[in-house]
Formats: C-alpha cells, sequence, structure tokens
C-alpha cells in the first residue's frame, strides 16, 4: 500500500515512461532528428502527474492498469506539447525548462514547433487507437475529452488570455486570472482525472466530482507555482525565477500578495478535501497530494 | 450534373464554408483574438479541394451530404492548420498567403502558433464528436485516418524533412523529393479520399485504390506546384514567386528541369487515370481533376 500520491506517482513513473518509450517513434527512424526532439523534451525528467492522476481514478474505479497506461502517456504527451509551444520564444520565450535547454534551444525554432505539433497530434492519435480492447466508444470518449481539455477553451485559449493579460492589463485582473488557469492548468488535469474514469465506465455524479476536484488541483498547482516563482531560486527550480515578476505578469502574488495567495491556498485545498471525502476509499491518496500541493513553497 | 471536379469543388464551396462557420468558435466569444485569427486563416479564399474530394467520394460510394459535412470542414482545418504553421518565421517564412498577409503578419506569431495548434485539435475533435448520426466506430476511422495523415510519418514529418534537406543537400536527393511530397501533400490528400470511403463503409480494394489514387493527385499537385513557382509570378499567385529558388530548396524542376518535370507529370497523369478507371462511374468526374492538374502551368 503506498502512504502518499506522490509515491503512487514515483512507483508509476517507470511504467509510464515504458509506455512513452513504446508509443514515440524510435529515434533513428527518418525524420530522425524530430524524433529525437520529441523524445528528449518528453523524457526530461517530469514526475508524471496527469498520468499518475488518470491511472489511480481508473484503478480505483475498477479498471486495470495495463488498459491505462495508453492514455496516461498520451496525457503526457499533450502535456509536453503545450510547454515546448510555451517556451518558443515568440510565446513566453523560456531557455531552461527542468533544469535543461528547452527544445528550440537545443534544436531550433522550426524544430521546436513541429515537435509539439507531433506531440498533440500523437497523444491525440493514441488514444484512439489505444487500447485496442476497449470498445469505440469508450476511446471516442476517451479523445475527446481530452480534445476539448487542449482546445480554445482550454489550454490553448488559456495560453491566448495569458499573452492577452501581458500585452495588456485587463480591467477585471482577477476574473482574468481565474479563467486563465481555470483553463491553462485545470482544463488537462480535470480531464486526466476524468479520463481515468472514462476507461472504468465512470460517468454522472462521480464523473462531476472528478472535474470540480481537478479544477481545484488545478488552482492549488497554479498559486503554487506562482509562490514558488517568487520565492525560489534558479537552481533548484530549473527554471528562471523571478522571470514571471520581470515580465510584469498575471500572477497570484501580484494580485493578492504572498499571504493573500497563502491564504487562498488554504481556502481551496479546504474545497478539495471536502472533493475527495465524497469519492470512494482508493482515492483517499488524493488528501496526501492535496496537503503536498498546499506545502511546496515550504 | 457537373462537368468538371473544378465545378464540383465550386459548387459545393459555399456549403463547406457554412459548415465551417459553423464549427469555428464566434468572433467574438474570449480569447476573441485567437478565433478572429482562426477565422482570418480559415476564410482566406481556398479552393477547399480536400473537402470536395471527401464529398465527391463518400456520395459516389452512398453516404448523404449532411453526414459528409464535418468531416470536410475537418479537413480543411487541418490543411489550414499546415499552412499557418509551414508559413512562420523560423520555418518557411512566407509574408503573404493566397494574396494576404500570413497569420503571423496580419497577427503575431504567438498568435500563428496558438491559431494552428488550435486548428488541428478542433479538426481532430471534430471528426471525433460529428456527425453525431455515425456510429462511433466510424468517427473512430475518420478521426484515426486523419490523425494519421497529419503525424510524423505524414505531414509532419514531410515538413521536417523538407527543412532538413534545405539545410543539408540530401545524399539521394530524387529519394528524399519523393518521401517529402508523399508525405507532406500526398498524405492529407489521400486521407480526404479515403475519410470520404469511410463514411460510406468504404474499405478493402476500393479504400487501397483510392489511398493509390491519392497518392498520384498528391504529387501531380506537388510538380505542377514548383512548375508555377518557377514560372508564374507574385501577382497572379498571390505569393512570393522564384521563393523555392532563392532558398535553393528541393523542387522538381531543380532537380529534372522544366521540361523533365513536365514529363513526370504526364506520366503519373497516366496512372492516375488508370487509377480512376477501377473506381465507380460517379468518380469519373477525377479524369478532370487529373486533367486540370496536368495543366495549370500552361
Amino acid at each position: 500500500m503506498t502512504a502518499s500520491f506522490v509515491e503512487f506517482a514515483r512507483a508509476l513513473r517507470p511504467e509510464v515512461e515504458a509506455e512513452l518509450d513504446r508509443r514515440l517513434p524510435a529515434r533513428e527512424e527518418a525524420p530522425a532528428v524530430l524524433h529525437r526532439a520529441m523524445r528528449y523534451s518528453v523524457f526530461a525528467g517530469g514526475k508524471r502527474v496527469r498520468p499518475a492522476l488518470a491511472v489511480l481514478v481508473g484503478e480505483t474505479f475498477g479498471a486495470a492498469r495495463e488498459l491505462l497506461l495508453p492514455g496516461a502517456a498520451a496525457l503526457e504527451m499533450v502535456h509536453t506539447f503545450s510547454l515546448v509551444h510555451d517556451d518558443l520564444p515568440a510565446l513566453d520565450d523560456d531557455d531552461l525548462r527542468r533544469g535543461r535547454p528547452t527544445v528550440h534551444r537545443e534544436f531550433d525554432e522550426a524544430t521546436a514547433v513541429l515537435v509539439g505539433d507531433a506531440l498533440l497530434n500523437l497523444g491525440l492519435h493514441l488514444l484512439m487507437e489505444q487500447p485496442a480492447a476497449a470498445p469505440a466508444q469508450t476511446r471516442l470518449r476517451a479523445a475527446s475529452l481530452v480534445a476539448e481539455a487542449v482546445g480554445t477553451f482550454g489550454m490553448i485559449g488559456g495560453q491566448m488570455a495569458d499573452l492577452e493579460a501581458e500585452a495588456d492589463w485587463p480591467a477585471s485582473p482577477q476574473d482574468a486570472l481565474e479563467a486563465i488557469h481555470r483553463r491553462k492548468t485545470g482544463a488537462l488535469l480535470t480531464a486526466a482525472l476524468r479520463l481515468g474514469g472514462a476507461y472504468a465506465g465512470v460517468d454522472g455524479a462521480s464523473d462531476e466530482l472528478l472535474a470540480d476536484l481537478g479544477g481545484r488541483l488545478g488552482l492549488m498547482f497554479q498559486i503554487g507555482d506562482d509562490l514558488l516563482d517568487v520565492e525560489g531560486d534558479s537552481a533548484t527550480l530549473g527554471k528562471t525565477a523571478g522571470k514571471d515578476e520581470n515580465a510584469r505578469k498575471l500572477t497570484y502574488p501580484s494580485l493578492y500578495g504572498l499571504d493573500g495567495s497563502r491564504r487562498m491556498l488554504v481556502e481551496v485545498k479546504g474545497e478539495a478535501l471536502e472533493l475527495v471525502a465524497g469519492l470512494p476509499r482508493g482515492l483517499d491518496l488524493f488528501t496526501t497530494l492535496v496537503e503536498y500541493l498546499s506545502n511546496r513553497d515550504r
């Protein structure tokens, strides 16, 4: 029995990475630079949180792990697509990601554009094709859940709204910040939880509960990230600390201050714990994730 | 009865554009700039060849037009995604497309990256969700056909190989050129024909015939484009003529000369006509497309 969600994710990680390795084109296959760059971006040492969320939910509701792994890998491809494109010079212009040069720095910009495109496409394609044992209806629902989370009312829309807010301070910054992060971070986390449920045939009230929890986790991730960005330093974070502040970005600390942001974190934590209490016993493990997310900046 | 494929496509165009209008988010919906830019790129006056290919095949094999239109619109979204990303400064660096500023010139680079992402995602999502009357199995096959055509062994891979060949003249330029265009142009045309067939339940030998024909049409398109690029001028083409030559790109005229390229066009035309002869009577209309593609530079 794992004692915490972080341990669960850590223990699952080799299986997720084996699945990613199986589903990504081989590095020697043409066009080799593109395939190498896809692998460079995917195997960059992420914690594989989204796959772990999907697998934990799916298993708790009764789906076998091998049915869940392709979708878990697909989530990570889609997540990586968004990181690679967001890091581009025309967007967030980041040189480092997880302590290593970003794809456009290690390769070049054209390759980074195509790597992102290819990972989004491959992630969705994988959801359509696998697991072959699942009915067409299930695979279609899985792929559709993720495509919806990616779209202009999800991640892509959140990224665009973030860039717009940067160029032009919004009239209602609180609302803008909330809308950006519900889409940018929350949408795919929500899709991860719902995806795990979908493979186990979960719908109705439980599906809604998972969606609500995903929103709260997304918010906690984002507030925590913003706090870390102010308080951390480049060495521990593996990216340029204080960058958001320099670019005068809309962040929780910039709008609510450090103490205000911490108070929000505590409030959302309470809501998340309440939602977890409504889920089956095996998902108790989420309480440890909620605790972890509320303490990342300490 | 329409007399030619070009007339068929022209007559169908308003229906395809109405379907695109119905499926694209409204221009006033947030994030509005992104939605406006998606519409700017999609409604740029294309001939809607891929939708026409899909609808003609689907109808000939017995599917109703209203079942075919969502997939036809999705093809055009996916095609536009590839144009928008290929035009980016880091890739082909084009300022004009169909006589108008490209998306990154009219808006900005970040918007163009996100517009491409959003159109790819929305196109695939539309194939999953519509037509709602089609069985899940059919929608899954449709979406999967297109995702396969987009991937690193299709359009994205072809674009990458094209960029690689530009940076570093390939050891076997003839093979490289053929491989690039089979993927870059041929893959989505092939998917368009097969998609139309898929909605009508076509598989087996007819599906293979359609795939072979798609390959030949792609080749004819590409040789014709290359010839037009050498012979045309900016005014009639709506893009910067002679650009490929300036960048010392791998093209049919640069490898085989003008006469050699024209001879190849005639040869592929013969193969295409033979394939059309093996298809049902209603697809005779493809002979007019083949004739048209063999004469574009006159």
